[in-house]
């Protein structure tokens, strides 16, 4: 257990576990983004074993944001060659991002994620009621990988975030306890749209081997800027930036019409996200994609709005293109506000 | 590549791979089995990582006994969620065993592949050519694992083994180089037969998923008595133990005949194998039985020879027949040669 989620609800989970008379034992723990080792897996590893768990029965339950879930996972993936293990989010970015799939890691040798396994949990539980002690920049934060699927997938997604943008930062995903008749919550329709457009790209294709994604949009040029600018930037705001860019892509090829750009901008502001940076240079985007390249068996795989809630993937943008588009897009947003 | 098999392979392997033109490196290591950690398989990772591979197209290739099997899959398993690798093995043991199949690991806390993956190799060069520089003892280790095979599965396998098995252990597993016309070859039949064999049982069950293994034959008592005497006894050797008192079992309840038992117990002589051990006691085997039954799901699964080359699982052997036939075991045995 993330070791601040512990200290806020801890005593919450020991009673739950404790009312079910559940042998357990609870370590918590600082899974933060500089911790995400493979020690710190050992580390989780060596309590498992001194606990003494079935494996085929007794599962391991990681409760916390994406690194902790990645970690215990990790640790699971490879505990007599897979133990059972479950999911529990705790933050909003892994709710909707992380609790789904099989992807398991932790950072090596300066590298986000360079080891890990594709195992999935055997459950993951849900309860939204522990992002209400995120912090307002960390939900815009999972917002915008919400935006992303919204972008790629659902053109009826994105419009709640354009209306209900705000209110979702607000009232951090918690539901009015009590609703209007006829109104929908906007936190438990957007997280659960957002949860099974994502299943529904990741389903059949868990291991990863088909390498065009929809879900690699924003973050194709994003990763770099992250490490670059670390830790000015937070994951979803490299990859909102990164989006942002890219909707000049669309619309400078003809994808998208400027006012359909300018109302997915205006959405990423309302969502409090940022979407320009001055470290985002042209340098920095042919850099990434020509790395792409390599590691994409020789096509660049460009995931790009072909509308709202469309997307295809690109293997043809010309360089002029995206030059024009960098220039737009500088031009435009650079002050700070769509013209 | 394991630094024993480098000193003596080393330079072939470096000319076959400079004849083709590989971009390559060679890491020899001390892959031994108290070397089979964690630690060593990050210290791979980290050359991996530093010379730079692309996971989808360039393979890690482990050349060496098990342990090296083992420690170099497990390496390619964890970097970036799974990178192809290949098994060159260079024992009889991992010839015939750990080349087949999808299990890698390492040692934990004191305990035999606590932790590891079920990633399968994309390709297993067997060259039996490796196996003529093995000290006789660990042929004979190897043996064992064949003969497993070939009580559970296989009665020609046994009887090559009972009228081959000495020609083996003299000629290193290495085919003559010319073969009379109409001979068969031990050393290519008898691998051949109890790899596919292994095949047979471990391609439906991958995962480890049935709890009902034929190829747990000789591993029930075994590993405590491995554990106990260390490092007295190879694990082929331990084995062996273990397969001649289940042979006992068998025929102290009827499934075996007297004679059956007797043409077993002479071959693994035959082999240089033991047949019996002073600390395999009765209360071992109680003991063995015990955490079996409380890791396998409530039953024993006791795979037992029903024939020769037949085997069936049971879950129903008495006490009483176990501690008659460890009586007569060691009646028979202790003195080192069957009446
Ligand atoms: N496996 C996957 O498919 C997948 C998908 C997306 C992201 N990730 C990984 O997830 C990580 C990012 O996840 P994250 O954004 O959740 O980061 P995080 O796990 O670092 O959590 C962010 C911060 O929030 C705190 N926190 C967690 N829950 C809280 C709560 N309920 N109340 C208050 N504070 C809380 C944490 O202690 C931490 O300081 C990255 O390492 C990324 O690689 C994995
Ligand atoms: N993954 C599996 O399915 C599987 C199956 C069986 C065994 N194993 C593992 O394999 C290990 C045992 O394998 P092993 O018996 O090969 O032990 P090993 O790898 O320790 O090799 C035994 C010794 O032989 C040396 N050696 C290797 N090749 C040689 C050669 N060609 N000439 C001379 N010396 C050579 C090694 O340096 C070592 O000292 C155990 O750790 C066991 O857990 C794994
Ligand atoms: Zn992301
Ligand atoms: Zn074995």
């Amino acid at each position: 257990m993330d070791e601040v989620v512990y200290n806020i609800y801890g005593s919450q989970v020991t009673d739950y576990l404790e009312a079910r008379n559940v042998l357990y034992r609870i370590l918590p723990l600082p899974t933060t983004e500089e911790n995400k080792s493979m020690d710190m897996a050992l580390k989780i590893l060596e309590e498992v074993h001194q606990f003494g768990i079935d494996r085929r029965t007794e599962p391991i339950i990681a409760i916390g944001g994406g690194v902790c879930l990645d970690i215990v996972g990790l640790a699971a993936s490879l505990y007599r060659r897979r133990t059972p293990y479950i999911r529990v989010p705790t933050t909003l970015l892994s709710y909707i991002d992380a609790s789904v799939g099989a992807k398991t890691g932790v950072n090596f040798a300066n590298c986000k994620n360079k080891l890990g396994t594709y195992i999935a949990p055997v459950a993951a539980f849900l309860d939204r009621s522990f992002i209400q002690s995120i912090p307002r920049r960390h939900i815009a934060n999972g917002l915008a990988e919400m935006l992303k699927m919204a972008l790629m997938k659902h053109r009826g997604l994105f419009e709640l975030l354009e209306v209900h943008g705000q209110f979702l930062l607000d009232s951090k995903f918690q539901s009015a306890s009590v609703l209007e008749n006829d109104r929908i919550d906007p936190a438990s329709v957007s997280t659960r749209v957002a949860i099974e457009t994502m299943l529904e790209e990741l389903a059949p294709n868990l291991w990863e081997d088909d390498l065009d994604r929809l879900v690699d949009f924003g973050h194709l040029i994003s990763p770099q800027l992250e490490m670059k600018v670390l830790p000015a930037l937070l994951h979803g705001e490299a990859v909102n930036i990164d989006m942002a860019y890219m909707v000049y892509v669309s619309c400078e090829i003809g994808l998208l019409t400027e006012e359909e750009k300018f109302r997915i901008i205006c959405c990423m502001m309302g969502l409090e996200l940022p979407v320009w940076h001055q470290d985002f240079t042209f340098a920095l985007v042919q850099k990434s994609l020509c790395d792409r390249l390599q590691h994409s068996g020789g096509l660049v795989r460009m995931p790009l709005p072909t509308g709202l809630g469309r997307a295809e993937i690109f293997n043809d943008t010309d360089e002029g293109s995206l030059f024009r588009a960098y220039e737009k897009w500088c031009d435009e947003l650079s002050t700070g506000s769509p013209q």
